[in-house]
């Protein structure tokens, strides 16, 4: 037997062996079979008592490719199975469709400047308040002048609420109710519903932030400063045509009189990405229509008959294709919409998403994947409820409300299937959140990588996939084959209430 | 239009809104509307111009949660389609296959112990030759000592060399020969084979190392000093029984006097790598009945007709299956396995495999993923080689091919099937290497990465389900269904030559 080495178990001072010499060395050495290929103890690298953790950067690579590879034979299948689906001249709308959805895209925008001539009518009502006030100082009557500008502010502000309040509600009732009723197709329904939001958001923006500005306006003294952004417009200059205009166009909810602005536009950079929208817009085209569409459509009998095994299957399976199609939508319109606008708009500040992907609670998602919203919402309604003395968690459930109501707008109304769903998947999130809070708290990197796949599963894995197959089977048992096929099935008897 | 900030584009120099404020911070501002959440010039963090690349961790845990839940779905899937294959009392064996095994493990190490006998009559001879050279030193008759040592060991090394090579020669035909005919079990042959191939691969060894060792005894002037680490045991004292039983159940193919080693047997170590080797097995064991087997049985046909794409269809779906069996039983034999064995023999050095999962290049691949033959064939093989003058790429081929011809033993033997794709495996791993090698000296990182990624595709995803298909293919036409079926086929003109 050879005798042990003295000293401690793996002891790393025994002299490396000769093993990587060059040729040179090789030739040299007269005794070849006798080099000491083992001359020192050491641990295996994956062992626990390695000196260093290995380096798993090769087993990303493996990932991807095997996810590329799985892929690819599922498309293979998908081929086999079903040919071409995609079909260019295969639409859904009617002409009807794109008539209401022209007369939307053409007639929301009139509510942003109703909303104008409101505000240009405070505007005047307000520096007439100002000449007065001046006078009043110049009397040296300071509580005449208090009293005239709370008051002049206080009566035209609840003139001004009235009128912007019609405004705004008529643009959400009339684009709703005409998506809802007069334009049956899904698509040019969600985008008509969209447009009408965004200029909701955006009329609603304008009202409260002029409405705060001119109180600074009327109140000089109580005022703390305004945004030192601002001073180059100050109020009532920034209600003009052309600040509205632009305000219209700008890629952000939030109003402001001035922005950040870039000194000139790159045309390269807009063309870039301008193709990245195009193509990426073909790509989930193709990847819905050939992939998603088959795959919902032959769920559908495994939902009305409650098949939850089966249910639980098309989820997984359809999970795959939701989350590419929604990277791929995130992608064209936070990335390559939005920065082509800004860059067309000279609009300076392009944070419209934060890095999203990597978070640990479910918090950080909904306030960093889409930054115009949660300005919007931080902004008008978080940061008043809570200067008003609401306490925070409560300001928070009410903007979920909010948003969840939205979604719902947003969802429901084009799919013409009210069935609350996505509310209750924006509902849903508030117990999620404690939960990664709660789990951020507990540990240290594990609660990291715990919180964000706590993210991945709810949101895109789960959530996703099973909404669209909620809204699929809704709009499919109101208008498609299912509703002749299963009238009584138990998942009918939810779904076909009409 | 507000007015455009002066400087440059995306300064960094304006203020940070207050955007993270506290809740006491927003109760004190009273214009909330207005604050400016736009207060700078900044690149969304995904843009070429963004100040820092965004990290992507978070899509690291998507890609393993979506890799997860795949391929659940495809178990839910086989589940629904085949029901339960898993069996423990469905077994292939028959009781020939186990005697003839049983046989063979206990015959086959006897070669080691042949070997030790030839060794010992060498070293007796030796001795003898150190005595008379140690009279003539004393007689001041130099040349004739030197005469003597060199007719002593060259007469000796030939006798040696051909008991030697009978010896390890008889070892590997016999027990080949039992495999093939006798065993028609593939498992209980792999593993006698393995074993066989294990005793043949430490007989070279041993062999090589004293011949040299001995040389260097007779020839105590012209050779140049051994490791330090055998002067504990010099030749000829290595030559006794105990030594050569460590070096029989040693985790290493490479004979030396005396090993760096551990003091102590930690127990709780060896236990946790048997209930490792125990669990990886039971795993492997599962995922091959009720994975591969299905998958495998369903693509004879396809490959008996040449259906091309359905044979791509096959090996991408069988290649999850294979790399992860592959990955499994990796880690049960070099990381389990070995270690315990290596533990409990107070064997100290245990490098028995590199970080090979990061490979950049198919040659590094070779020389880190199975230390124990990389070791062997570098001492045995490739250095001798170089040493007498073949030029290295020259050697390198050479190990390939016997390489190629040992995985042939093992794969074609077991299987009765010795139709040559695992030495053709072996053999297409040279062009892959100069591919890799010629990536890695064209870019940089994206050499790497791209190196990595041929390596995981050629050996993991291609070759080795291609590899296995075809042995399954093989078997199957020997003695399967598909002979029955389809004897006129284009494939059974290729395999069905018996």
């Amino acid at each position: 037997m050879p005798s042990t080495t003295p000293g401690q178990r793996y002891s790393s001072k025994a002299t490396e062996p000769a093993v990587n010499s060059s040729t040179q060395r090789i030739r040299d050495t007269k005794y070849r079979h006798v080099f000491a290929t083992h001359s020192q103890t050491r641990p295996s690298c994956l062992s626990a008592d390695a000196e260093k953790a290995p380096s798993f950067v090769g087993f990303r690579n493996l990932m991807i490719l095997v996810l590329i590879v799985s892929n690819l034979r599922l498309m293979i299948e998908n081929f086999r199975k079903y040919g071409v689906l995609i079909c260019i001249r295969c639409h859904g709308y009617t002409k009807q469709d794109l008539l209401y959805g022209a007369a939307l895209y053409l007639l929301v925008p009139i509510h942003l400047f109703v909303a104008y001539i409101i505000e240009w009518l405070a505007a005047q009502q307000a520096k007439g308040a100002v000449a007065r006030m001046k006078k009043a100082c110049e009397d040296h009557d300071k509580p005449e002048m208090q009293a005239l500008a709370r008051r002049s502010f206080n009566s035209t502000w609840r003139v001004v609420a009235f009128f912007h309040g019609i405004n705004a509600t008529f643009n959400l009732i009339i684009a709703t109710s005409v998506v809802y009723y007069n334009i049956h197709h899904p698509g040019i329904g969600t985008l008509c519903e969209l447009h009408a939001v965004i200029v909701w958001l955006k009329t609603c923006s304008y009202a409260f932030t002029n409405r705060d500005l001119r109180h600074a306006l009327l109140h000089p003294n109580q005022s703390q400063p305004l945004p030192e952004i601002y001073a180059s417009c100050p109020y009532p200059r920034n209600i003009n045509f052309n600040n509205l205009c632009y305000f219209w166009w700008a890629p952000t909810l939030v109003y402001q009189p001035v922005y950040p602005r870039t000194t000139h536009i790159r045309w390269g950079f807009v063309f870039r990405r301008v193709v990245e929208v195009i193509g990426l817009s073909i790509v989930i085209w193709i990847a819905s229509a050939q992939y998603a569409a088959p795959l919902l459509q032959n769920s559908l009998d495994k939902i009305s008959i409650l098949d939850f095994v089966s249910i639980v299957e098309r989820v997984m399976k359809l999970s795959t294709i939701s989350l590419f199609c929604w990277l791929c939508g995130f992608f064209a319109l936070f990335q390559s919409f939005l920065n082509a606008l800004a860059e067309v708009m000279k609009f300076g500040d392009r944070e419209f998403y934060g890095e999203w992907w990597n978070v640990s609670s479910i918090r950080t998602y909904w306030t960093t994947w889409n930054k115009p919203v949660t300005n919007f919402m931080r902004r008008h309604v978080y940061s008043p409820l809570v200067g008003r003395g609401f306490p925070p968690a409560l300001a928070q459930v009410i903007v979920f409300v909010i948003s969840g109501l939205l979604h719902e707008l947003l969802v429901g109304v084009p799919t013409h299937n009210v069935i609350g769903v996505a509310f209750a998947g924006m509902m849903f999130q508030i117990p999620l959140i404690a939960l990664t809070d709660a789990l951020q708290k507990l540990k240290g990197i594990r609660g990291k990588v715990a919180g964000n796949m706590i993210f991945w599963i709810s949101f895109c894995l789960v959530g996703q996939p099973l909404a669209a197959l909620l809204y699929f089977f809704a709009w499919h048992a109101k208008y498609g084959s299912v509703s002749k096929q299963f009238q009584q099935s138990p998942a009918m008897h939810f779904f076909h209430r009409r």
